[in-house]
């Protein structure tokens, strides 16, 4: 299976006012294709290759199985894997967007994603399931599509972007924009703003990872000047900029600033009290970045929510990590569901 | 009361090996003079000026009553207001240190301060208080000069200084050294690495604070690109480059990251466990870097010490913010002290 693509044919509205022309959408998926499936949403820096980067929720009996379901995912909208981004050239133009490419919004993402759907024929998901900038899509797929959902799996995420997680946004912004080679986000593709973008996954790895799994993996050495978590943070650094765009970065960080299920609609509990799609919630026990509490707040004002606490000690990115038990998790709850799930009825109207 | 000057006449001794030469100690003292007096440990960015950064723990019937002892407060070795530092002229030199300043540890700036107490005539501390790298200042003055100390109150900091928030130190380096204008720590003074060094205060900001923290004080305001969390973090960014030397700032992150009580003691827990000073050890309940937990644990491995738990939303800076409350845990704990305490007897030997 290879990256196949879908181009918008009519220009896309955002919802900050602005359109876009020419959008064009990376996806890949598996399995046969039918007319429902199972969405997959990645994060920040992920790409349409789930079975890369969830490999441990793929295969026969597991949440992902392409013998039974057909899986979509697509690269999200700003990022830089093949789906239309700041480092993508303008219509008509040699150029790359650069700086000048618009906000875009989760809500944005998740309307491309519905279009690539409408486009492959697909009308019902069985399942919409992501964690952190995935999570946030799997939320507003359930509040912008309920007719088309059947269940959500949001993992590691809130009901909002929360003001320190911002901060913690603004910290890496300050760093790509600090950069001098940044040039107000107009640096040539051969020349990024390399130690900016380095020092942003730095600043990102502290919040993905926790206390408890540096402090483990990178016990003290006893050296007085260096430590081994400094080259486990430099290379993965380095790593990032090898593969994402600045721009890009930067556009998909606003992005999950922006996410607040509320926005536009009313107070967010009311909003997602609404929401009836069965859904299970997963917290990550030690996260620092979008804490049991707020993932628990998040649960509690759904309408029909069940939480569950994937405890594991690495931190936000556990849910990358420890995908077994993750894999466990979902399967249980979807299993648990098809055995107490009454029969449809169509409901009185 | 105004900043005084002790030079250091013989070279100083450095614990990675080397010496400094003309050392300089900027220092305040507050009340008479005496041969027993109270030491303040400041923590990264402070300065001798206590009564300034500590004003709520200073006055009658408190922690820190010029009335009733003589205080004393220098700036560490290392810093940029008026202690030997990265920025100071080499001696028979025109130029700064620079990048060329040794690697300083905590016991280091504990040996300068003890050196500042033999020139002031000062025999005994009644008590050695600080957060955070001040916290870490008063253990080693704990275990390097037990003879010396009658009680100690650090705050916030754990045994040894954890990678988690080395790797947020890593962070900071990374953004101040990958400034083109840091050109390897060489810049000239009018011309400093203006953005690193914003870009590593927003970083510590943000683990200085909490999610509470950021989360009541600066709410969504359902604007798409901008929020009041941003304008803060580079507020505080921008004002610590006004009054903060990026070497300086390097140097002193370094020396945080070398704590580790038990570095070339012996296993850590048996070095706290035969720390007999009586010890308030308080912990803040919303600090991210030192969580309770860490801290909760050099408690129990030390001799004669309780743990305070400082109840405050604001994280690791509520020490400074939360002066009122920490003031009367810690004026409770001298009372009972001095309520309880038996008779000093001569050890017999």
């Amino acid at each position: 299976m290879t990256t196949r693509f879908f181009d918008v044919s009519a220009a896309f509205l955002l919802e900050e006012g602005g359109t876009l022309d020419n959008v064009r959408v990376a996806y890949r998926t598996w399995g046969e294709p039918r007319s429902n499936a199972t969405l997959v949403c990645h994060a920040l820096t992920g790409s349409a290759d789930a079975d890369d980067w969830w490999q441990g929720l793929f295969g026969p009996g597991r949440v992902l199985d392409p013998g039974k379901s057909f899986i979509v995912s697509a690269n999200v909208l700003g990022s830089c894997y093949g789906t239309t981004g700041p480092a993508s050239t303008k219509p008509e133009r040699l150029s790359p967007y650069g700086p000048g490419f618009p906000t875009v919004t989760i809500r944005d993402m998740v309307r491309l994603q519905a279009a690539l759907l409408d486009h492959l024929g697909i009308d019902r998901l069985d399942l919409v399931i992501g964690g952190s900038m995935g999570g946030m899509q799997v939320l507003e797929w359930a509040i912008e599509y309920p007719e088309r959902v059947d269940a959500i799996v949001p993992i590691g995420v809130g009901p909002s972007q929360s003001p320190w997680s911002i901060a913690l946004s603004e910290a890496q912004r300050s760093a790509i924009k600090g950069d001098s080679r940044f040039r107000g986000g107009r640096y040539r593709p051969e020349r990024p703003p390399r130690a900016g973008l380095a020092t942003a996954r730095q600043i990102a790895m502290c919040s993905y990872r926790s206390p408890q799994n540096f402090n483990a993996r990178f016990p003290r050495n006893g050296d007085l000047a260096s430590f081994d978590v400094q080259s486990y943070l430099r290379y993965q650094g380095d790593k990032l900029v090898d593969r994402f765009d600045a721009n890009a970065y930067l556009t998909l960080i606003a992005a999950m600033d922006t996410h607040d299920v509320g926005r536009g609609r009313g107070p967010a509990a009311e909003v997602l009290g609404r929401v009836r799609t069965p859904a299970l919630v997963v917290a990550i026990s030690s996260d620092v970045l979008y804490p049991v509490a707020e993932v628990a707040a998040l649960t509690a004002s759904m309408g029909n929510a069940e939480l569950a606490i994937l405890d594991a000690p690495h931190g936000h990115d556990s849910f990358l990590v420890e995908t077994e038990r993750l894999n466990e998790l979902v399967v249980g709850w979807l299993e648990s569901r098809v055995t107490n799930r009454e029969p449809r009825v169509a409901s009185p109207r």
